[in-house]
């Protein structure tokens, strides 16, 4: 049954490409964020079974400097995500062009980092609100232009957006259905760049920061059983210069009453697209097989 | 048995980057080229088979505005090359810095766009001689650097690398067993690409222009039988612009001896890889089927 199509779509979105790919296509909106006050583009690959059907969604969060392209151009998902019939949505990393003193000096803060915090400092606490963004606007904004089925969910993402990924199915409990991972930042209260973007956007007080870290909210998690999928490459530079802390994560699930986390080490692999386009058959695998169930 | 490793690699070769991909690995490499007069930076996807035995080698020729990355990006292909253990060989689309007046001023002629011919006017006949350095330069490099089964060589291309691939495949008889194509520019005497790059390289004799036309070459054609597979999407702007013209090459091989051509319309499709990437693993199919026959 047929419920929605590109006709009876929010005039709040305007497509700005669509191209055929697996038999489904993948398309790029615009829309004005109410929660990060300014434009924003995300991607959409809709699969050949959304023609027919309601279908699960899976989020998926880019790394540091990405925008909504790098993953429907570089990761090769769109295949299996035709194959399992899922939709997958990429929002950007961060608010674009929102006037901020220094929002484009560096590559890890600022613009392409959003980090998926909602901050709390200024003058950053006005646009910088990716958790919301990601967690409710977006989610509202999906269920609205695209046939799925509730609470079928999954969320996953790489680097900053696999700390993204982690603390979103963490402290939305329920939300999520599905988690999982490539190279994660998985400590980020101890690591440069997450230290770098938490006393930026939520200020000195490292109380505060716990909140979006994955080991602490980990620990505290009480919502339905997550079983957490893990890919990191072991020639990954920014896992050897502990930015990703996976083993962290590891040892804190083990004080969890709901969360289990596999952790694959992958020999000889990258930081690279390389590296999420060989695994991503499977992460999409583990996630039919929770928002299929 | 294992002939061949990066240690004895030719010292002319200086490896540029290299990523684990699907159990193989994604390289790049630099040269000084001796065809070009400059130095030119080329892809090799290495299967992990390459680590054990002699593998068959396929080209991509990309398209305009294209570099060696653009494939290896966005394709998808390694996924297949490593399933038929198959090397994958990405040149660049045309020399680089020859600073030759003109070469940077459009996106349809002289620095990324060589078309693949060996240029016979000035001032671009020093340089763009890419027709010479796919079909010898860059094989007799590649054998010399990679453990690579003689006389098992397919070539394939998108768009003016379609065309490139159509040209090598019916000029030199015997070198490719196997040959495809994606959206390749089939009859460029006719098409505004092709007469603006041919009058450019080859000069106003449009005589010269057959040497290096698929549809010219094709009817006198006098080489092993060819199969060539042509895939078209039906809404790619090219095709409806006529620079392509598929069935002009369907039409010149049923004056052919040797050459039969499979052009596959894909319905909705565009010129983007987006609908490489879907049909990829059909092309590497076709030529694993000539290459490990």
């Amino acid at each position: 049954m047929k419920l929605f199509s590109y006709n009876t779509m929010s005039e709040s979105l305007k497509l700005e490409s669509t191209a055929k790919c697996f038999g489904g296509s993948q398309n790029v909106y615009s829309h004005e964020s109410t929660e990060l006050k300014c434009n924003m583009k995300f991607a959409v690959f809709v699969p050949p079974q959304h023609a027919e059907d309601a279908v699960p969604v899976v989020y998926w969060l880019s790394g540091l400097t990405c925008t909504e392209q790098n993953f429907i151009t570089k990761a090769g998902a769109q295949q299996h995500a035709a194959l399992h019939g899922l939709l997958i949505v990429c929002p950007d990393t961060s608010p674009r062009d929102c006037k901020i003193e220094g929002e484009d000096a560096d590559y890890d803060f600022g613009t392409g980092a959003g980090f998926y915090v909602d901050a709390t400092a200024e003058p950053w606490k006005t646009n910088y609100r990716m958790y919301s963004y990601v967690t409710q606007e977006l989610p509202v904004l999906i269920a609205a232009n695209f046939n799925i089925i509730p609470g079928k969910t999954g969320i996953m993402g790489h680097s900053m957006g696999g700390h993204g990924a982690l603390v979103c199915a963490l402290k939305k409990t329920g939300q999520y259905q599905s988690v999982s991972a490539f190279a994660p930042i998985c400590h980020p209260s101890v690591s440069p760049w997450g230290i770098k973007a938490f006393k930026g956007y939520l200020g000195p007080n490292e109380d505060t920061w716990q909140e979006y870290d994955a080991c602490a909210l980990v620990k505290k998690y009480s919502g339905p059983p997550l079983q957490i999928l893990i890919d990191q490459g072991t020639e990954d530079n920014f896992y050897t210069q502990k930015q990703l802390l996976p083993e962290d994560l590891v040892r804190a699930s083990q004080e969890s009453r709901g969360v289990s986390v596999v952790l694959r080490m992958q020999q000889e692999y990258d930081h690279s697209y390389y590296f999420i386009a060989t695994f991503i058959a499977s992460h999409l695998e583990h996630h039919a097989k929770y928002l299929k169930a």
